[in-house]
């Protein structure tokens, strides 16, 4: 199974590689990095990732969404938005980090769910999707195929969270146990 | 004051991408990503990053050293700690998370001092510094401007202690919060 990490310019470096670290270290998944138009995209910290365009990406497998101040613009982008929303339609499952769901919200594949994000961007996060039903008090939220995940460093909290569902606990658990990470294991305990 | 972030082909991606989601979230510090020979560099996962030589690293600031499987190779390339060794003598402060003690320790750097590691790969990494005084019940360790952490996730923990360190508790808690991060703020409390 392919994760498909979706980045484009000023996105969060953490967002992407959390869930990447988590993913990429789990026997059957492997990893793709891809951009709007491909070619070389820089974070929000400067780091300069090489992405395949998102059109090369196959069906099936994970779409996972990072946040970051880049997902402002893009909220308001109709082409990347047309992109995003196919993109969404030819994957199994789609994860989103941080204010990536804003992204996810404004296609429209979160109206009627229920979704998170990153707690300082809520109401900005919210106003992209008023069909969406916002859980504040969350660590991260699976609906249907949807996972969102509150901010930053919830993300690895929540690809844990998404091993656990398709491959087991004891594979959720050695993954954590991998990265000497304390696991926030249940996704409604939030203190942020 | 810049954080120049070494980075090597199977580096792992959270040693690198959790501490510079930290530091470069914190006003006055800045990222540069290196490798030993610049390029585009190839984690573990499968990223590729765009990296500036070593060799153009500037004099000052901080080194960050991951860990990941590309740390054996290199931890008997002569070449290779020759150039490390010189740049830990050009910075002021040198962080290494995980398996990126090993090489440090391979430099001679951290003979006679206290130091961390990754618990799994422990007896390999004390093989390669037999004079380095290595703490196995540790989050992290500072000892003089040298910064060691446990695995992976542990290097986010103690780049959060080196923001407390250098510009206070107030800023460190405050990079933590934007990250939506439990810090596990005690460098000695060691559960793995």
């Amino acid at each position: 199974m392919t994760v498909n990490i979706l980045l484009y310019p000023d996105f969060t470096v953490l967002d992407a590689f959390g869930p990447a670290e988590v993913l990429g270290g789990v026997e059957g998944l492997s990893l793709r990095f891809l951009s709007p138009a491909g070619g070389i995209v820089t974070s929000g910290q400067g780091a300069r990732v090489v992405t395949e365009p998102l059109a090369a990406m196959e069906p099936g497998g994970v779409l996972l969404v990072p946040g970051g101040m880049g997902s402002r613009p893009l909220a308001k982008d109709e082409a990347f938005l047309a992109a995003l929303r196919e993109a969404v339609g030819k994957v199994e499952y789609v994860l989103c980090v941080c204010t990536g769901s804003a992204l996810l919200a404004r296609t429209g594949a979160l109206d009627g769910l229920r979704a998170t994000s990153n707690k300082r961007a809520f109401d900005w996060v919210r106003s992209c999707g008023p069909d969406v039903s916002w859980q504040r008090e969350a660590r991260w939220v699976c609906d249907g195929r949807f996972y969102t995940s509150a901010g930053v460093s919830a993300g690895i909290d929540m690809a844990l969270g998404f091993v656990r569902d398709r491959f087991g606990e004891e594979t959720a658990e050695n993954a954590a146990r991998r990265m000497e990470y304390h696991w926030n294991r249940d996704a409604d305990h939030d203190t942020f």
